[in-house]
């Protein structure tokens, strides 16, 4: 059997054939038409007829960048993707369709993902971040995915570290999102005396052995570090699995976010939590939705 | 059926037995031997003697200021009573007994009591706060009793809210108990000029108009509605129970705790979360025990 997953994101639609194991068969890349949900919907009905031109598929899975209420379907914030906002994006894809069709937090679906068919196969209790223009993330709990009351759990991105600290996209202050992410390390380095406006740029200066550079990615490590720690203390998981863009510079990160770790978490939670890399990368969120469909999650 | 519930604190023991509704039919106190096992031992033999003299007890249940680690059932730390430390009390107890025993973290113990027989009845995603000497928590995640993955989880009294902040008990700075406890509100009173010693000298300054004191409980009750923020953002809940002993003052923490949360958690979780008072109070930890026993969990 194949499967479609589709992460939709704020930029880009990344779309893949996905087997039964979480192997990706094929794929599709093409820009996100943000304002126009019939432009959307056509797009997203065109890379299904492609990949069923060649070869059979069951369902198709979506991760958004928003949050789905489980008990509407609908989807209720989604500040990135304007035409999406308050639709039920799997009840008309699935009409267009004729097949079935699931939708899920984008976080949620690499959380998945990595659960189903990367760095978190076996485990019970892992949490999947992905740091990027924001800090996603989502929870395997118990051998579950977990969604909540109502689907919008795992926003360790807007859990609070500085609460007088910087504004946050989300209306708070001091969110970790606000620090941990490609905008939040900008920040950091702006006020280390950087005038780089991008992640990449401060990532190379700091390859080049910039010293703001470097202790802007390792102030972005510790704080990354908290947040891990307080997954640890308050969910005791069996690992943290990390992804996103920004973690093309993952050494520079983790090993700042492990010592914090240590300094903070008990220490019988802390050792059995190991804090690793993304396994399958840039694919976590197309594989995990499209596995959410195999699984009729 | 009847159980016997015992809640073990740094000072006093508390026994109820409890019938299976989770009703107290009689109830014992008396203060804890922290550093000698066996006259600890002979104590809660003794309460359980006492209470079969007159009914007939099912199994037993203990709550412990401590982690319990459901892989080996030790008390894995334990700093209030150092003489459990190491020990698979509930072990010790069966044998002496002859009745089935369990044990559980206080604060998990007091969540269960909560969910069966208190305020939270018939909810599927709750927290309970329990604010004393620390801050203790218990969660209840998709209708049951969420433990992690080896006994520790629930510690949002050691998730940060202030990473440069005070030294906390467990080796980290800025703890949420640093804050949101007795020795916080006595912490956060002398910042700002207070010299009084005690939560309940602050109550009674507070109480009769004292700006310095009001202040203090109002700082304390936005610590505690960051961490409610906090728990709704990644978990998504239907409910938090706040007790423990500085609930007596529990007008002056809930309006300025309910005023952060709406600043800082999603409006469509935060909506669906009310921050209420315990129902069971300062039997929650005896009867969650009680019920634990009862259900064998």
């Amino acid at each position: 059997m194949n499967y479609v997953g589709i992460d939709i994101g704020g930029t880009n639609i990344k779309a893949g054939l996905v087997d039964d194991s979480g192997a990706v068969r094929d794929a599709r890349r093409l820009p996100t038409q943000v304002n126009d949900i019939d432009v959307l919907l056509k797009s997203l009905c065109t890379i299904v007829a492609e990949f069923q031109s060649h070869d059979s598929v069951e369902a198709v899975g979506i991760g958004i960048p928003g949050l789905r209420s489980t008990r509407t379907h609908l989807i209720e914030t989604s500040p990135n993707i304007p035409c999406i906002h308050n639709l039920n994006l799997e009840a008309l894809l699935s009409k267009q369709l004729k097949l079935p069709v699931i939708s899920e937090n984008d976080a949620n679906a690499g959380a998945y993902g990595e659960w189903v068919a990367g760095a978190g196969r076996g485990l019970q209790y892992m949490a999947y971040l992905t740091i990027g223009t924001g800090l996603g993330c989502g929870l395997i709990l118990s051998g579950a995915l977990y969604r909540g009351a109502s689907g919008y759990a795992g926003e360790i991105g807007h859990v609070n570290v500085e609460p007088g600290g910087l504004q946050c996209a989300c209306g708070s202050t001091g969110c970790f999102e606000t620090r941990v992410s490609a905008p939040g390390l900008i920040a950091t380095a702006r006020e280390l005396g950087m005038n780089e406006t991008s992640a990449e740029a401060i990532y190379d200066a700091a390859i080049r052995g910039n010293t703001a550079a470097l202790a802007a990615f390792a102030d972005t490590g510790r704080f990354l570090g908290i947040a891990c720690a307080d997954l640890i203390n308050l969910l005791n998981l069996e690992s943290i699995i990390v992804g996103g863009g920004v973690m093309a510079s993952a050494d520079l990160l983790l090993q700042s976010a492990t010592a914090e770790v240590r300094r903070r978490a008990f220490e019988p939670a802390a050792r059995i939590c190991p804090i690793v890399q993304s396994q399958l990368r840039s694919d976590a969120g197309l594989i995990g939705a499209a596995m959410l469909a195999r699984d009729r999650q």
